[in-house]
């Protein structure tokens, strides 16, 4: 497909829904992303052999909160390997994404690691295994694309553990199932501050492309994950990256994702490219509502999905 | 890929498995399906291109049970548009195949098309459709292979209602919530004789080839289903497959796919082939213990999932 | 405490409630049940030395629904005696009457019989040691009262049964679960049957005196049932008799009670009296909204409560 | 009755069950707790005309833990009358003690205020009403009794704080609901050390005399309670004070009461005695195993309960 499609397409479905009515929310539960421009919309793609396509305000920086568990459960895949499944499971939950009610009848399993609780989980494996956690995980996307303008915003992790009580029951309550091994606070602080990485739509496609590009290497030349752990990480997007939409943007838009509550969403299509969109208006279920629209009309132009 | 690497890696593979432990249980709560013997074990490949490769027990038939609920909604979907998404879901249930807890919480709406609720729902659709759904889906079947050798099993299909009391419980729990228009004794009669068809793993590779090959045409030389319409089945199998162990299947195998409770799996890579599997026992989850098993291999052994 | 101050404080409160406002809506779900005049109210106290007391409609026909509950649980634990409880619990169940979400976690074993699962329980207990369990019924209570005028309403158990899909789907549950012994359809007949039995306020005052009064004798000069199991059915009402508002009437009246779809309730102070109310008219939890107030202001008013 | 009886019953009693095998389990989750001997068994009466009969290790003290819900119920309910109905509720909750599957679908609501979620909201309710409110429910306790032997153990507070994850998990998950005013630290800080009190049988019995006895007046003469809120809080205590077992308490004993952790149980017949025995092993519900079994043959011995 030669390059003039993929931005034709792009810019002119980024017009079509700018010009549309967004019926989405901006999420009001953490007072700092609800001062967000609501009117944001950007749209940026990155292929496999580099080439990019961008439209809106796809150079502004956002919250990416809950996308960043991809690259958490990443760096624990690579290093500790399937055993981490012992204590999150790969399954979707059908319930929202920070339910408790699973959590009772599956002893403290988390039903995979995109919902809070396994998040928390990977969280806590990496603060039994590096001192300090939060540098590690910057420097692992700084080796991915070399950009070090990718940094916390440590005013928003502040704000979200001030109002982040639901996220500080979920955590004890792991502890109680003794599947959190550290001080639930120290858990939480390295939760909170992940969730506050902020990145443009451009950087955010920078970063995952590891993820569809078999032969990725990073700025060190090495492999950033082995083939097989990646197309499982990209399993686990397929069916459990949307919360109780997964099965939803699967059967829309065909790709696996990663959606955050700050309205970005990531999605890629294994050995072509991956692309990040951003609108801060959220949809019923917490999933960017010009998002979601963008990328099932994007995959239905390009005719292209894993299906 | 040559012809030889697929049947090479089939036959080892089945060889391997074959002396390894069967760790599955066969289903005993269907009394005709706990006669089978156990021990039966055959895998059949079909490539869009028409190539054929199996091994063990694959010319052998067996009972089909839940696969053949994706022939239904292939019908409907393709019969009805997507009016059929107001009355079932396309998301993970996170529950087991004949729970009724979430149609409580989810008011009689079935979670997806394939769990016991979801495809009552698609048979009720056909029934106030077709004078005979039946004889209607046997049509749609022959039409798509030309072998009229595919039939239902009526003694298991009356042995399947004599003791299915959970699903009569289904139904007339989904009657209750007004999503269900017919006589559930019409609708469960339908229900149980769908489950009772019988095919061999060629059969089945055979029959689901259109949902693989994007220009399948059926023996009138006519598609059976449009593009996009074969995608999104395509993307329910994904998330929704395997009841509460479709993750789990996404992430080891990697392909869209659908189990039965009579051990056999179908599963297929866009574009490029079907593939049957059988095998009596069941793991805890229900789904074929040695299939699983088979196909977590093969795709691991030829490298290649939609991921 | 002197026959005129029961009199006057029934007809004082009869008059107060009757000025206010009825914030209650009739149940609708059962057609025949919709069509009652809504504004019907009556009351009838009997006390143990069988002075009685009335006002309003207390002498008009009514469908006393699952009041009758309380009638083949007595039946059939003087029958049957402990051996009743393997079957079904002594629990509030802490939901609403036709919930079949418990009886999943708690596999088949209702939590109590005043549920509409676990009176199916008792009726197929019943219709297993009876050849006409109905009759029998009916043999009963016109054995404690010596009045025949007590009768079932066929037509009303024939239309609750035409649309009764939900009791079909918790019957046909239960039965996979093995819980229920004999055919569903003949299990709910009779259900259906027992819920459509009429009487006036003061015929179930006369009828459930054998409660409140441990020196009862029936027509025969026979005691009902033995002392320890009518305190304990009194403490089943106490707990379960008003599904998941059985706490707040705990709370407010403090007498162990039952109540019926059909704004019939009745209540009882053991070694004092038996009282009946009924209005149609339901509150948001299926309970007589008049009838609710009634007796709470009653209990208040004669500063006795078995607390 | 005469005094003799009673001592009888009680001494026969004791002797009869002490002869029988004890087949609960001594709590082991608070380490604290698992220390104590789990041979005690003591048990005291204290009728309404301070007549006492005791038996075994009735002058024993130990952790009352969950039966100190009554007396902050007690007090709050008292002070801020029925204005603590709206953030708690009266309703059994068909669950465990720590549920919090509940909390999730009831917004955060308590389903009553003996299961840890709802003393933990009357806690917040003191903690906003009191400076010290650890210091004013102990003079509360004096002021009844008149016996300043009765203290916390801040020991044992201090264990169960440590690995009390699940409470902490259940008031953060409150105070996201925002049914919580102050500190979740804090709250708990009071929670734990109230749970902590210790007492004897003798001192129990003497304690919640006052909702047995309507004439009750504390070491000042005056009343603890109003009769209406002392017959509320007995209602409660039935249909709600031993977890899910109180349907089964209410159906074999036949009286208000509440069950503790450490093994204790308190129960009380309005107008006649309030009883308390301890014995630390518990059964599968987690009340005492001999303190249920005593109390069953109490009743039945002395033919006399509620109903």
């Amino acid at each position: 497909m030669p390059n003039t499609d993929y931005q034709n397409i792009i810019q002119q479905l980024y017009e079509q829904i700018q010009s549309e009515e967004n019926f989405g929310e901006v999420a009001t539960y953490i007072p700092e992303l609800s001062k967000v421009n609501p009117d944001y919309f950007g749209i940026h793609l990155t292929t496999i052999d580099k080439r990019e396509f961008g439209a809106g305000d796809h150079l502004t920086k956002f919250s990416i909160q809950s996308i960043s568990k991809v690259l958490s459960l990443s760096i624990a895949y690579e290093l500790l390997g399937d055993a981490i499944w012992e204590r999150v499971d790969v399954e979707p939950s059908g319930t929202a994404f920070n339910s408790l009610l699973q959590l009772e009848s599956d002893y403290g399993i988390p039903r995979n690691p995109f919902i809070n609780a396994g998040a928390m989980v990977i969280c806590d494996m990496l603060l039994s295994h590096f001192k300090h956690p939060d540098q590690e995980l910057l420097q692992y996307i700084h080796d991915i694309t070399g950009n070090s303008d990718i940094q916390y915003n440590p005013l928003l992790a502040a704000s979200e553990k001030k109002i982040g009580y639901r996220n500080f029951a979920l955590c004890y309550y792991l502890k109680s199932f003794d599947n959190i091994e550290n001080r639930p606070e120290d858990v939480l602080d390295f939760y909170f501050k992940m969730c506050s990485l902020e990145m443009t739509c451009q950087e955010l496609s920078h970063v995952f492309l590891f993820l569809a590009d078999e032969n990725f290497l990073n700025q060190h030349h090495k492999p950033v994950i082995t083939l097989s752990k990646a197309k499982r990480i990209n399993a686990i997007m397929q069916t459990c990256g949307f919360y109780d939409e997964s099965g939803e943007f699967s059967f829309r838009v065909g790709l696996p994702g990663k959606s955050g509550v700050g309205g970005g969403i990531i999605a890629l299509h294994p050995d072509k490219y991956c692309i990040a969109v951003w609108s801060p208006k959220l949809n019923a279920k917490g999933n960017s509502y010009k998002g979601m629209k963008f990328l099932e009309m994007f995959t239905t132009s390009v005719e292209s999905s894993i299906f």
